[in-house]
């Protein structure tokens, strides 16, 4: 027997493998799952294993490593989580989002920080000897709105697409807060005198660290996709490029330390697009059940290691302190998200309803990412009382808040995802609306968010799509494919009912049909889609009308008396609207 | 820049990316490729690069390590090869293939051991210090035909489907003989004397490390189908399994010092039929793209190290011993051939023409185990002599013979596999003979190959499937399954050519169509087939007869005047024959 040969692979392996059959065990009682979310049944399983392994040895079971966390458990997670990102309602959000992830998590660091350290003056708790900047430092690690354990817990209860992205997008965004704060304070404690400049650089870090991060992440993105314009030959390491250049992305960034989780964000969000384009439909399966997986496994594992890693002696337990913790936590949450929902309301027509800000607030989450800051503090007399404080809001709020949450959505009535995915005609609707808006927004001279998403989409086609794509050539109207995939569809029912007539009936509607079929078309095809297509081939068909429709409004003006096809340019269009709005100014 | 933290994981995935761009490099080029196989343009890209290193750091480059290689970078390939072993030429050529494996291989080594030892006795060579012991060794570790070298080489010369699985084959079985010579002639070399009980120990080790190895597999590949049993109601996790269970029974083997190659390809061929029953279709274009994916780029970076690891001051040169070692590598391997082929010849009616024997005795190619085995050997004197002879035969056989097999192919006109998969006529006449040499061999009294196939079968069918399946029903008749796929295609031809009637124009054939087709309909089916269909299609086809055809036998008394359906069961019909083999007799 030689067990010390393959030791490394074998414990990974095996570590793998409970993960994944726990994961089984759950799912093969279906009332466990729809009751307890799976994080608090993994963590649960995690604390028995580290019960056994603590009695077996009579030793603290091994801590989770914070290199093995930050190096290869979350970037799967989220690489995944970028990765199928709804841009749509994330764009349309992100003021929002970035209020809540910049200044609410601020807000939230200060808060906890400053009441903490108010707490350590009463004589009678025997905290004196945590300063203000240790409360800080704890804070900035305690304030932040785990990305993983909220992703666990909101896939489950299934409230609108609005509150799923406000309280996701923040969690993912607040990282580059996190980083910026916890090394700035970090650095404060190690400081002998801390001056203004020092704040102030602190400050100008949270530019560089999330622009950074995004730049980095983008630069990557087109580099993968650029890369895959080369793969035709060789489909078979295609998705490889797509792991690779996140990985990379996530690692560069975290090599200037800048933050990750926003490069690999930016880089999946980037290439997606053209990735997808590029590279062949098996290869993109293999992609996306690949990421699923991976950040299924991950997830499973850090819920698993976080049970383990909370049993054992490294904890210091003073009542006041973790008490207050916990409480701090939830009240300056929320007060933090009713402030600054009052100003997003003020300046928005869709308001946050007073429902919605109860959930946001109610779903912060902590998670493995506190976990792995209080373990990676430098060391010092008070850093088991953190580390004491940090596990118990961790399991309070994935335990109590996240078994809660749900009966609590179902109380409230809070608004839910539909269920059935919008129609096509919806679809073709909404794209209209936005056309319209675009044209508006250009017309009134306000640059507003259509404005910036027309623009961008005419970068992308006139320079990106050049570049990075294989084959540029314009595609079929959507209009056209989703005909052609209808009737094959229609095809394959009329086979397998066996009524498939082998004569030609009536002349191609096909290939004598034009672009644009009339309304009426529209409305049978909707119908006949919500009658006979799944959900996946709904899916594709509306990331196809999200692709081309954009097309209809610049190739407007050639239905014009005064033009002929082709004749005017995009820019001439621009020229056109400019000159309009001149007049208008 | 904080490059420690970030270190390993970044070097690893610029290693990968650095093979991965290579790949794609060559492809961009069709001619290069179609010249030189890549195997050898990788070890020149490898060269290079060690050169380079070792231009700017004026130090041998980094030598890959045969942990990282037997530990990561083989396993993938040789799941590969076995999940994607064609089994039946592999069966049906089962002795011929163990009989180079195990008998030849033993052949070479003390040919090749012997021989050398003869060459050291010249005493103009200065070679007497090496011992007898030491050519052995050195033979046990240079014999072994290498299967990611051949498989780089053979996988684009596209030779016979025999040829190939008998090269093939004999490279991936002789790992077990190799690992007892190998371990053998290594302990007796620390060894101060040999006792002949340490021989016989040695012969016993050979079945030991085989069957345990195929057992080990087989145990891990039933444990893998049983847990997919219950993956479905996650199916995001399914193809971890795969990866999983296989990796273990690999690991375990090395653990218990067996033959992981041949476990971890028992457990691929063991499981693959139920997994694929049981996952969904998804998860197994996701397992088949992602090994190949794993396996191209292990492929990839070994050669890529094997010419890194090249350059260096870790070679002696001395021409006769070197010389000497690649002109017995090439005589021993031929006349190994030769003899062992000549009794294969003598009890089998399909023989092994001559140019089948060069083309066997040609693809004998080396290639990273021999490497890594050198590097393995205990530190002595001579050690840099024989890394520098296997770094020659290795280079040799993979460029020399490697580029010339192809021109040589071409020049001996040998039989190569049929460009196009054999029809479906073909495959249902080729299954029909089976059963009735089945039959024939029940009869005769003659328990052969076909026997022991059906006896498999039925074990298969009437206890595995059972335990191993998650839904055990008996699926549609393979006939009327590829009738609705040809329906389904015609009918989105019809689609796609806007030729589609929607009323329904004769009654439907499917439902009233019964089991056995006429001849009629078959002949249509196969003439349609070959026109219409990818090769894709026709695989999926080919792969429903393989299963079920195997019925038709067990059912036939069924047919009898005597019976009515249903009424003999499989044993019955067993004793039947039974009782007209007594009476043979």
């Amino acid at each position: 027997l030689d067990y010390q040969h393959v030791q490394v692979p074998f414990e990974i392996t095996l570590w793998i493998m409970l993960a994944s059959l726990a994961k089984i065990g759950f799912h093969l009682y279906n009332r466990l799952p729809s009751v307890v979310p799976e994080s608090c049944l993994l963590i649960f399983v995690g604390l028995i294993m580290g019960g056994i392994i603590y009695g077996l040895n009579d030793k603290s079971p091994p801590v989770m490593d914070s290199d093995i966390f930050f190096l290869y458990l979350l970037p799967p997670i989220v690489l995944d989580a970028g990765y199928f990102m709804p841009s749509r309602p994330f764009f349309e959000n992100i003021g929002t989002i970035l209020l809540y992830a910049v200044v609410g998590t601020i807000w939230n660091v200060f808060g906890i920080g400053f009441s903490l350290y108010g707490i350590c003056q009463v004589k009678a708790f025997h905290l004196q000897d945590v300063s203000l900047l240790h409360n800080l430092l704890f804070g900035s690690l305690i304030a932040a709105v785990d990305p993983v354990a909220v992703l666990a817990v909101f896939e489950e209860i299934h409230v609108n697409e609005k509150l799923h992205i406000l309280v996701f997008g923040e969690s993912l965004l607040n990282d580059a807060v996190t980083v910026v704060l916890y090394k700035l304070f970090r650095s404060f404690c190690e400081m002998p005198t801390i001056t203004s400049v020092d704040v102030f650089a602190g400050v100008g870090k949270f530019f560089v660290v999330g622009l950074g991060g995004v730049l980095v992440g983008l630069t990557f993105g087109m580099t993968a996709a650029f890369t895959t314009r080369f793969t035709k030959d060789i489909r078979v390491i295609e998705p490889l490029f797509v792991f690779l250049y996140s990985y990379l992305s996530y690692l560069t960034a975290e090599m200037f330390h800048l933050s990750g989780i926003v490069a690999i964000i930016a880089c999946a969000m980037g290439m997606k697009r053209y990735v997808e384009a590029n590279i062949s439909l098996k290869s993109h399966t293999t992609v996306k059940y690949f990421m699923k997986m991976w950040s299924s496994v991950s997830d499973t594992l850090i819920f698993i290691f976080l049970g383990v890693s909370t049993i054992g002696e490294n904890h210091e337990w003073n009542w006041p302190y973790i008490c207050f913790t916990v409480i701090f936590c939830l009240i300056w949450r929320a007060l933090g998200v009713l402030v600054l929902t009052f100003f997003v309301n003020r300046f928005h027509v869709n308001t946050i309803t007073s429902k919605d800000q109860f959930i946001i607030a109610y779903g912060g989450l902590r998670g493995a990412i506190c976990f792995s800051l209080v373990f990676l503090l430098p060391d010092f007399h008070r850093k088991k009382l953190f580390i004491a404080a940090t596990t118990v809001v961790i399991l309070f709020t994935v335990f109590v808040q996240g078994m809660t949450i749900r009966p609590l959505v179902d109380l409230l009535a809070v608004k839910r995802k539909r269920e059935s995915a919008p129609t096509v005609g919806e679809q073709i609707h909404i794209r209209f609306l936005d056309h319209l808006l675009a044209g508006i927004e250009d017309i009134s001279g306000h640059w507003g968010q259509y404005y910036w998403k027309d623009k961008l989409e005419y970068f992308n086609s006139k320079y990106l799509q050049k570049i990075l794509l294989r084959e540029y050539d314009q595609p079929k109207s959507s209009i056209v494919l989703l005909y052609e995939k209808l009737e094959r569809k229609h095809a394959i029912e009329l086979a397998e009912a066996g009524q498939l007539g082998h004569a030609p009936s009536h002349p191609s509607l096909l290939h004598s049909g034009f672009l644009c079929s009339n309304n009426n078309r529209t409305v049978i095809m909707d119908k006949k889609l919500e009658d006979t297509l799944n959900p996946d081939v709904l899916e594709n068909i509306q990331e196809i009308l999200a692709r081309n429709l954009y097309r209809i409004r610049r190739t407007g003006p050639a239905y014009n008396r005064h033009t002929l096809p082709g004749e005017t340019e995009p820019m001439e269009h621009a020229k056109e609207i400019l000159i309009l709005r001149h007049k208008n100014l």
